[in-house]
């Protein structure tokens, strides 16, 4: 390990939320976060995590807008669990109505440490390409970008229906990458119909590079669409 | 309340002018308020608003380019009447032009305390993709953003006609929704054609948020109709 | 005339190229100004203008990038007599290729003090969408930046044949505008095909804001084509 | 030469990177090099040149970002030969993996110094408008910033396929111009399907400059694509 990862690693374990507040702040400016709407979160060695608040704009995030999360017991990942498991201090501010999906995800990639979401006008588009649960990349040389080193890559994304009751979602999602335990996921990111793009990686600027080459992807596939390519 | 909240709504009563400022930037910048298009104001404790004044530059706006209109009498909504409303000192600038159609909303909704206006694009292609006076929303995850709290939600923004007079528009906003008293609006946004969206609310901040998450769905909605889904 | 007029005639009067130097920047960055392409002047009140020199990175501009120029005589716009009207001192810059265009539109509209000439996509396309020599524009309520205060207005932008030679446009404009005297100009502002608009006010904000709403108009037309409406 | 043509010189000779990071940003916040997509490489007086190190996030280059590669000797261009030819001190870092293109475009035209490659959605959509290996570019003003210079011009860009092994690419391409020595290559520049395009030029500003139209021309590809034009 460099000295560059090992400082990386050092800040991400005191306090990962400047990152955070940083990365939201350039996801609000491309379109990524308007109103309130997305969330991100990063996880600490103890496992728990820091996760943006429910209600808060996505532009201006302080280190106050967070909510550590300390998921020890999350049987089913429903809401009156992630109650529980929020840290007395921050009580007062709910934590992201999604905290139930990147509990899931850190549940299931143990080897993950950051986890973003995002609301794009183009992830919406394009989760109604198909009606299936799987969605068909392109074979374009950014899918290197997203860790597919391959000749002319054939490879889908996960693709949930969106549900109201959030956790619903979340047990879909635990399901789908159980039952396909030993099927190598081919892509570090998940659909949600009209609802946008989950990804996860082992450092917030890993996450951070796949949410852009992820929207690059789907901004490529929506003008491919328009222009009948 | 919370301290927080407090602090807003004192800044809001002694003066938001420069909130109004720094919305109006950030939509001049998204090309929302390109030349001296749109107009936002604030109403104040004592009924009467702050409104962006007529021919004004809204990327580059100052203290001094506001109006403040005093409404106490609006039988109407008159371009006369609102000239009579506005304070003596502000008579050598003019209030937008479209002052009459803030003057209805403030009327109608008494909880309302921010109405911004803006013409993109998009919110002028939307208003051409149906003929009647209701424009159907897509089901995004985001409408949760205009407070549709449903799963799969089906609803539609009131639709008006473009007058050259505006105090006739104003007046065809007011028989609409006195006609539909009973029925609870759907969002707090309306169309005018070709001429841009209204949204209204009890903070400019959520008023900011509430332009944002709908020209997203107009975005969403041009995007859509494009690549034919 | 108020104070603020006032100043802003001083101010061009002195030195009008650091308001060029900021509208360029602007311009460059929406992407009407790429590489080296447009041209920006001001009118002095001798008849001279400040125009962007040939060859200049449009998104940088410096005080010395402009080269002014006497049009004392210009009978038909000749490269060879521009390169005549330039000061001595500025020899060594060359004045904009498309200085005779600027030049005829100076002497058509006497009263005219700032042209200014963009590149953008959108202007390109809608410059294809007809084959005649007047784009028809769509009746945006966005039509009244552009000065036109009518209902439904019904109006047109001329448009020109692309030459290689530039001083064949610059003829064809001024023999445009000259046959068709005695009607109104529908808008300030022109096409070239594949080559972008210009437009005319009089003065520097004016002409700033014609550019925004014309581009404004051009992306709505080609948006309202891709959505088949 | 100008004094300011001399500075440049000396700029570039002594440490051309600041310039490659700042073209780095401005391209990565055009949407061109996100994720780590992309390279940009300087050549030297001794025939070195620096180029941007492999896997960096191309926003926010900082100077050790960058590898300076002595391509002595260069028989086909293979990833050995690269490593081989990395000055010792930055043996750490790796170069660009698409290096062996830039060595390339270097060996065929001897006087150019500065050769930059980037991944724009539009580049790879116009890759795929055309089955053969020459890309037909529309008769737009914007070509004489690409240096046609020509009434109506009839001109293409070379298109070559994407190989998952990049010095099979920098091969296809060495061969191309090889067998087309004597004909004029029309445009400074070249398509790699689905993989971005790369530009030659004599100065960092010049091929800053030429990606900045040849992305403009792909956009209004594939704007008129889409509006069916």
């Amino acid at each position: 390990m460099t000295q560059q990862q090992l400082l990386n690693n050092i800040t991400i374990e005191f306090d990962p939320r400047s990152q955070l507040c940083e990365a939201a702040s350039h996801f609000y400016k491309q379109g990524w976060m308007l109103g309130t709407a997305g969330n991100l979160s990063v996880k600490l060695k103890d496992g728990s995590f820091w996760i943006t608040g429910s209600g808060k704009s996505k532009g201006e995030l302080c280190l106050d807008d967070f909510v550590r999360v300390y998921p020890d017991v999350y049987p089913e990942g429903t809401e009156a669990v992630i109650n529980e498991a929020i840290a007395p201090q921050f009580k007062a501010l709910k934590p992201s109505a999604e905290t139930s999906i990147h509990q899931v995800i850190y549940e299931i990639f143990p080897e993950v440490c950051a986890c973003y979401h995002v609301h794009s006008i183009e992830a919406n588009l394009v989760s109604n390409f198909v009606e299936g649960d799987e969605l068909p990349l392109p074979a374009l040389e950014m899918l290197k970008g997203l860790g597919v080193w391959e000749e002319n890559p054939n490879c889908t994304m996960p693709l949930f229906t969106n549900h109201f009751h959030v956790p619903k979602i979340a047990a879909d999602i635990r399901s789908y990458f159980q039952s396909n335990q030993k099927k190598q996921t081919q892509v570090p990111a998940l659909l949600i119909r009209n609802h946008g793009i989950t990804v996860w990686a082992n450092s917030p600027k890993t996450a951070f590079h796949y949410i852009e080459v992820a929207e690059y992807i789907f901004r490529y596939m929506v003008a491919a669409k328009k222009a009948g390519i």
